[in-house]
């Protein structure tokens, strides 16, 4: 590993109530650009966050190294015992079987193949471990303690440089056959191309209307019409400028609206689902969810599902993360009791 | 009502083993253009089938008149008394509140809003009832006694005038909010119209590779391209001659495939979903179902699923209501017992 890239940081809620006694879970957000930690009581309270660079990062015993470190830090600065973690639990960027606890693949960046994530977890901290979609955290974050709370049926659809999607179905993730439902960016609407790439490239949907297509899509428009824009904008830089008047980011908005509009569009019909919630960094931005519930509306149903963004935004994942590690408290708590803390 | 418009047919299995004492149920099978009974004992096997036409008939008065008359002659040709008559169960062509027993919404053909079928069956026969969708039906048909026996997770997609699909997750129908998962008619994909249509109307999909819209295409092309064969053929006519070389059903069959391709995609990318059985009169069709697998496999996805061909036809809803009234009878067996049978 190369802990020179790295420049973690760290920040402690000032007003925790731990005590000696107390127990501990980590959340673990794995991203394709940035390793994120949080450090909650076991009462669901987050007590301290940790966060560093994976860029060039791609090894999983180097992913691990730096979760160790980041944990470590995270307990010194409650002063805290390490047999004070009851559990840890960690999104991946990828399909991810939940029950083997292994990464099966994440996209073109990590390119991780059925990686044991659980396991290297549960050996690098002797604590119960449990590891799940990046994005059916997000949808479990929302669900706790966000825009879906309370909702029994929704759909979480992140939107950053890929797009994906959870589907909650009565309260509980809906996985398919081989962990892959959701897996939307691959979606063909009017408007996409039809000719596949691929595996790990982008897909038909994601090409168009992801974080790097809008901005490839903004950089076509833009040679052929000409603005006093840049060229090299973001997606979400684009998103402002059409609310601040652009007519040109107007332009990509509402293509990309009227598209993501389709795909929720047959997402509903699929699945009859009155709630879907907008995420991730593209996904976010209140332009692209109002003009998509426009454009919606104009798709004559017979019963529209509501739009909404998400509540935890950037925290979503890390959030599901800690809800996940408190279950695994809660479902396989005698497990790794042979290193039993002084509360047992 | 119309009585004279009524041509009926009955058939019987000659060696039922019925007694005095057996009870018997009855599956209706309520079409837009025909209604058909089948008559099982107890222990499900298929003792004898009723059939008439429901052209010009659309009340719900009429059509339960017409299933008493079919139902008493059914239990006439076994000679069995009404009360051995356990539990009746109807399919019927729209969205369904299962649980309320009522149609909430049926075809543009016959137009019902809000019919409670489930109590107008129980009130003609003093007998437990349930109804369905009838593509919900086909699927516990086909997942019962055909294609799609002992499987778990599988779509049952339905082309005939129309398009439906029933997704059944873990041995059960999936419904959504508002009874109307499955709804891909309206799906909206590469090469199908955006502007959407009234409710009631054909959808989005179904206008281009529903029944009536493959006869629309191929229309188009025998307008434009000219060919040796007849202007009016119906869309199984087209794949039919598809099969035996002609070239421009070919293209008719081919454009078809493709965009039901494109729809089981969709569908396949949300569910992971690894079975897709393909009933109702066109979709049954096995040039359409091979070639639409062939299309498929050019999608390079990362689990293709499988296509498979109805196994029971146009008896899959029949089958299904059977199946629904035998559970019916063990899920509510003493619901009407007041007027009860002498095996009682």
């Amino acid at each position: 590993m190369t802990p020179r890239q790295i420049h973690s940081t760290i920040s402690v809620k000032q007003n925790s109530t731990a005590t000696e006694d107390t127990g501990y879970v980590v959340g673990v957000d794995l991203g394709a650009t940035n390793l994120r930690l949080a450090l909650a009581d076991t009462s669901g309270v987050v007590i301290a966050k940790w966060g560093c660079s994976t860029v060039g990062v791609r090894d999983a015993d180097e992913v691990i190294m730096l979760v160790k470190n980041g944990v470590e830090s995270l307990l010194e600065q409650v002063s805290a015992p390490r047999h004070a973690l009851k559990a840890v639990a960690a999104g991946a960027p990828g399909i991810t079987d939940v029950d083997a606890g292994i990464v099966i693949a994440t996209s073109y960046l990590m390119g991780w193949r059925d990686v044991p994530l659980r396991a290297l977890l549960e050996d690098a901290f002797n604590a119960p471990a449990a590891v799940d979609n990046d994005v059916n955290l997000a949808a479990l974050g929302e669900s706790w303690t966000g825009a879906a709370k309370g909702a029994r049926d929704f759909v979480f659809l992140a939107i950053g440089t890929g797009i994906g999607a959870s589907v909650i179905v009565n309260g509980s993730s809906y996985r398919g056959r081989d962990w892959a439902a959701g897996e939307i960016g691959y979606m063909l609407v009017p408007g996409t191309p039809t000719i596949p790439g691929n595996h790990g490239e982008p897909g038909a949907l994601e090409s168009v209307i992801g974080g790097e297509g809008i901005k490839t899509q903004w950089q076509k428009l833009w040679s052929a019409k000409g603005t006093a824009l840049p060229k090299d904008l973001t997606a979400t830089q684009i998103f402002d400028h059409a609310l601040a008047g652009d007519a040109l980011a107007q332009t990509i908005l509402e293509q990309t609206a009227r598209m993501l509009s389709y795909a929720i569009y047959n997402m509903a019909l699929v699945l009859n689902c009155p709630l879907f919630v907008l995420g991730g960094g593209v996904g976010m931005h209140p332009a692209l969810c109002s003009e998509t519930q426009k454009m919606l509306g104009q798709l004559n149903m017979r019963s529209e599902p509501q739009l909404m963004r998400s509540a935890l935004g950037t925290d979503a994942q890390l959030m599901g993360a800690l809800r996940l590690a408190l279950d695994t408290v809660n479902s396989r708590p005698g497990l790794f009791a042979s290193e039993g803390s002084s509360r047992e």
